[in-house]
């Protein structure tokens, strides 16, 4: 699992900043909500990448100090997760995903007769997850001592995205 | 893994739209809070079902535009996630979760001295996960390009809930 | 995995209560926000503790009547999850995760080169999850009939936190 220095762009997505809400008699309120795609590319198959600073620079954007933060892959071969940045473990996470849902021989997998062989990638997202949702705190990302917002890429070599959603105020 | 037609039946939860919130000087604001149950039956003891449509239903019933949908497995043997609505992966995951968790035999595990046969169900759902949280964008569903929401049923036969709880504006 | 009266303490958090948001014209909203940590020290290196009744004492705390609430392990080797407090269940976990990722040898894991031996425990919580986001209804977790909240600890024997954030109104 490489996960030395990955193609990585960010797009601004339709509704970068959103405030809204309206009083019955019509008074703005201040209830916000945030959106914003991180794209990612990464040169292998499988990498792992430490997204925590650009989801930290998208709640700096956002300006919202209390709420949630939901951080999910938008595709089904690839996953966020909260871990250690630690580059034994990802080595240990790469083996330890081969061995409970190998990449091949790929004929093995139903899925992979549709004319894919993703299958296996399917399966590591599930154990992965798709998702994190993070506590935000004045104006913070609420985390324990190391908490790291990773994206799992499970059949890169081709741009693919990531949602960050945040709502509060 | 049967996926073909489980009987399927929506029930109004107790609250079905809940528009609350009352500022400090009596004015009433429009921050919602939406829920609803999704009641299944699986006619066999497992069984993937899209319900994708059904949750999209609820968001419309809501009219909440921006926020965050909660969709959860109301029961522990049950699970709710997302990934692709192909019948080959289906299949796969059918084989990978009986690898990873057999059904058989039921006396291995402890849970089942209490009289149940379902401790596989429970780790079942462990793997797959219990809820999901969607981002809501502009009165829709924010998905990337294959996401679809999945109830698992791993203990079927009879009926059993999703909890959808959707806020925001 | 011992189930059995682990050491537990609760702290409040640094913004225990904090209600805000401001409207456009200055009057003060109810929409609230409400954090408290929950500290729990495992006399074992693993234990499953049912921390249902702490999160519930938390929601009352915060007065949220419509909302969601988010419980996710601070560190990186435990897990929060839902499941049944049953101790047949819990012993197959205990025997199920050691299957999936065990603990010995220690030295088959690269992350236990750093000095460590809890690789494992990274691995387990990822099976397990981190977090679990719960509807709240009219001021009560809205659960299904056997839905109960639990700190799975993975590596114990020292003191670790949970993160109870609630947003709503």
């Amino acid at each position: 699992m490489d996960i030395a220095g990955p193609a990585r762009t960010q797009v601004n997505g339709p509704a970068a900043l959103n405030i809204a809400a309206v009083a019955g008699t019509g008074e703005s309120l201040r209830m916000k909500s945030f959106r914003k795609e991180l794209w990612f590319e990464a040169p292998q198959r499988r990498a792992l990448m430490n997204i925590t600073p650009d989801v930290g620079e998208c709640l700096r954007e956002s300006g919202i100090r209390e709420g949630l933060c939901l951080v999910n892959a938008m595709h089904i071969t690839a996953s966020v997760f909260i871990n250690d940045d630690e580059s034994g473990l990802h080595a240990d996470y790469e083996r330890w995903l081969e061995q409970l849902a190998p990449e091949k021989p790929h004929h093995t997998y139903d899925h992979n007769r549709t004319g894919e062989d993703n299958a296996d990638a399917h399966l590591k997202r599930t154990i992965m997850g798709r998702e994190v949702v993070v506590a935000v705190t004045a104006g913070k990302l609420d985390f324990g001592p190391w908490e790291q917002i990773f994206y799992g890429e499970f059949d890169g070599r081709r741009k693919k995205r990531v949602l960050v959603k945040i709502i509060g105020e």
